[in-house]
């Protein structure tokens, strides 16, 4: 951490700064500059970081050169992780498709979009059962109902199945039918359900929040590896920006951001990202040449009847075509589906 | 709500679209111009908003005309409201100013600020004792303690008390010590804690996401208001930009655009939206100029102790010049304080 | 500045580091932490600047302590500056209002504009001459012809006129017109009609670009008066965001922010900010409130029959009932109308 | 186009929408719906945009449904564009390789850059003669030298040369020199510059404004394309976000948006919109993947001694290596290098 004192200066200023370092076992090296006088500080990241040097009249910026993250980082694990689920394996080796619509509507409909999903290649099956929607008027989801249908998915088909878990409340019962229990945007800071989620041995789906920064996204994660979960899979979902060609802005350079910070697996997710069916499949393309893990598309049977998001989705036959291009691109990028 | 077609057009797209709208008893009225046709609805809103029409491979646009928020709408209930918390009034002859710190650290420094907040003139104490922090190694509150604490300063200071819930399993012990509930930033569209609020009898304190529109705001105020409970303040907090000058970006205008559109009264909290200590006067002295109906600022009997955000706070002094500053102000805006 | 290097470090990648400051004249302070090992810089700030030391590979962060600007900051010139334009002053003891259509349509719109301006209190006219347009279909403006339109109706009512200029090559003409030029949003960092208008002898009003943040347009009127013309008067317009409800968000905290670091007059655009007339008023309180030097409001003789920027523009009964209110409240803020 | 009037609503006001609408030559459809009257209008595009329809109080909104673009849309022309420079094409069939330093610093510098870009595989040579900077006391370019010294590098390798010119009164003194000639972010809306520029025969290579949504970049183009220059480059290089681990954000999605809109070639500059350099290979396999027509890079002989943009640069091995990893994964995208 830098200390940047305030002009003029007195010495009294730069004591006191020194005196706060010293009785927390810090040390200070100060640097009088010809405009500027800097005091480097060296100690313990944590008790040092307590103290709110910002709040003295004297100080006119501090600045952080650690990271805030560890467990999540790169550091801590310098391998990147691969996670097993079933039997498909999330990570370095292997491009991952989870395919499945937004929300779970009806058994038919997911018993043949799981079917679907399945023949075409998906590895990991996808779909709503708890719905966070900004309408109280909209669809909210069947629920626990909607747990046990993707349940007899997997059943028939033998893909595991991820599933967005809103409420800390609802963790036990998300994870008997779940494989993978996904945190959506809107939750991303929800420290509450990060914590307890650290707790159960599943791994957690983290979607970015749509206004996070990359930092606060780590941080999320590192919420629940502390508590002793540290199967997190990142998903980059779009980031909310001026243009309105596309529903958010997909950030695509987050993926290497990423893997330069973090161990964990990433993913993207094309359909939230833009709104637009027609850009999800130029955008799995370059999520897969950018080196991301994976990807999260929305499929629906019938799109034009979804409860929610229809017009992002895929139909399967969409989605079979994508997964051919995906199967002819992948081994050009050392990857396979 | 409109619907633009995709060029070229066949009959038979235009009639599938007319006979899902005739299905649900809504009416169609067809323009068909030079380069574009459009199919005008006429129905119930809530009804049509159902169908995905942007999921039809033939329409290129839907466009809503109508907000999608009712009971917290000006048409509603077109008087601005007034909220009654303990002696204090909230509303559009008032000026509330709302002051605390931004944790419950001890007994002691509550005690000290609430007595010296109510000397200064504020009307509401605020505190916190579950505290959203993006690193799981911060300070994260003091819980039930914290409310007791602040439940003492009520009883010292008769000042009415405000503070955050992050948990739905949460509300009830916090309206039992609190006056108003505050949900922050990164809870507004944590639609379960929302809609359990909407079952108490207290006002709630709703700060904006800070990446969410005005709109979203709002439809997180109808979660609340679906379920019973009116009494509502909306309080802007600066939203995320590119700007580095300060933590936030004050969205001054939504004060006036929310006015417009909704009868709840609207507050602005000017330290967290920059950050800084010193925008904390001069943004105030706006807000009331603009028409918010209060202030929340964050005040501590010693910023340089602080467990967080000292660099935002004023101290005891400045807060009563700030005070009386508002007072000579005040008058010429036709405002109590 | 301050030197982070990335860890593991060898000595001789510090070396390299020391070496090339000294070989400038500047001193290397080194700090080694237990994580990170810092480099305090000392030594005249334009030739460190010039060393990219980022590109090192051993180099992970360079921070910056000190502002890029020297001739605009309050430290170059630490009382607020007053512009004298015609009869009128602007500055800290005044309130300035600049009215006037978007563009000269016709003599007869402006005569009518500027006099009831003039009548109801404005003491600047405004009226574009050349005008930018996102489509090369829509109205450019009347030109030479426009200027001299204005000229006239600074005869007729005695009041300045600020026109924008485009072109490094019309600056001449302009000049001999107007009596402040504008540099409009796009232009802000058309860095050769910045320096060519630091060759002239009248004020620049200088607009902020878009998405330029405080930083950059600062360093934008330091090329102004880096050429010798000191008298720039900055307007905040809006910056662009993600909200919708207003066309740009007017960033009301760049106010106080510019006034701590700059001792320019600083004026805020709302109509040009928002696009609505109806948040005309309110935002030109909290201008006022906030420490604002003065206004520019568009203001219309027939919103509804304008070639540009009707939706936004005041009638002329609008702008008078906005100027009597402004009378009303400026005495609290201690600022002649 | 749509006008939405405002309730509740009066005949005569329909009527004077309409009688407007009939002035001009354009029918009005009226729908009446439950809560609202829109009016949907039919007629030439350009006539009707020119009413102000916002600005009459009885209008709520105005919705426009055509595209504003024209002669760039991919309804003028629906093939997409070959571009032929010297003896490279840029379109559909190639992915385009521009490389080179940021600017032109010496003659021994860019001849260096230049015969080892050429021995690596690009195919078009930069470097920037005139540079925008943000500082007025940073390094500005060499100007017409750096243009001869480009010129003697073309005379060298072949390569043709791309270079910026930000004054319309050296459109010529370029055009003599360069092939190419570049309009940078800050001077996308430069609208004087873009129709001087279609008056020239040599294809315009035109950067996004960082804060430019797609329609606005789009409407720049038609300010080139209107004058008659058809050849235009579009090139995303990132736009501004509250994201700070990268520069820029490059929205990658707005090629496959683009190339959906418009018949023009789309390239990406990951130097520019991350400012990192480990981004760049990425990022580069991202943009072919995605849809793009190619790639400019940022390559110097020596990024440490660069005097501007050195942290964003490759050397020249990086760049070659990055060259041999484009030469295996081109092929899976049908693309030759």
């Amino acid at each position: 951490m830098i200390i940047v004192m305030r002009e003029p200066i007195k010495q009294e200023d730069i004591d006191a700064v020194v005196e706060k370092l010293h009785s927390v076992g810090a040390e200070a090296h100060i640097s009088r500059g010809q405009y500027k006088t800097i005091i480097g500080v060296i100690g313990d990241r944590e008790t040092v970081m307590q103290i709110p040097f910002e709040a003295y009249a004297a100080v006119e910026a501090v600045v952080p050169i650690m990271k805030p993250f560890k467990m999540v980082s790169r550091e801590f694990s310098p391998e990147p992780m691969t996670i097993r689920v079933g039997n498909t394996v999330i990570g370095p080796s292997t491009f991952t498709v989870i395919a499945g619509p937004c929300s779970v509507e009806s058994e038919e409909q997911i018993l043949e979009a799981a079917r679907l999903a399945k023949m075409a290649g998906a590895t990991i099956f996808r779909g709503g059962a708890y719905k966070p929607r900004s309408s109280p008027y909209a669809f909210q989801g069947l629920g626990e109902e909607g747990l046990k249908i993707l349940a007899a998915a997997r059943e028939q088909t033998g893909l595991p199945v991820v599933t967005e878990v809103l409420d800390p409340r609802d963790i036990d019962v998300v994870a008997e039918y779940a494989d993978i229990l996904q945190v959506g945007t809107r939750n991303m800071q929800n420290f509450l359900l990060l914590k307890e989620l650290g707790r159960i041995r599943k791994p957690v789906f983290l979607k970015r929040g749509m206004s996070a920064t990359i930092e606060e996204w780590l941080m999320a994660a590192e919420y629940v590896a502390k508590e002793g979960n540290h199967e997190i899979i990142l998903c980059e979902r779009g980031i909310r920006t001026f243009e309105t060609a596309t529903r958010n802005t997909l950030d695509i350079s987050a993926v290497p951001v990423l893997k330069a910070l973090s161990h964990l697996p990433v993913m993207i997710d094309p359909s939230h990202a833009t709104g637009r069916r027609d850009l999800v499949e130029p955008l799995t393309r370059a999520g897969l040449a950018v080196g991301a893990d994976g990807v999260m598309i929305e499929v629906h049977p019938n799109p034009s009847q979804a409860l929610c998001d229809g017009p992002q989705s895929l139909n399967l036959q969409e989605f079979a075509a994508l997964m051919k291009d995906l199967k002819t691109i992948c081994p050009a990028f050392g990857r396979e589906l």
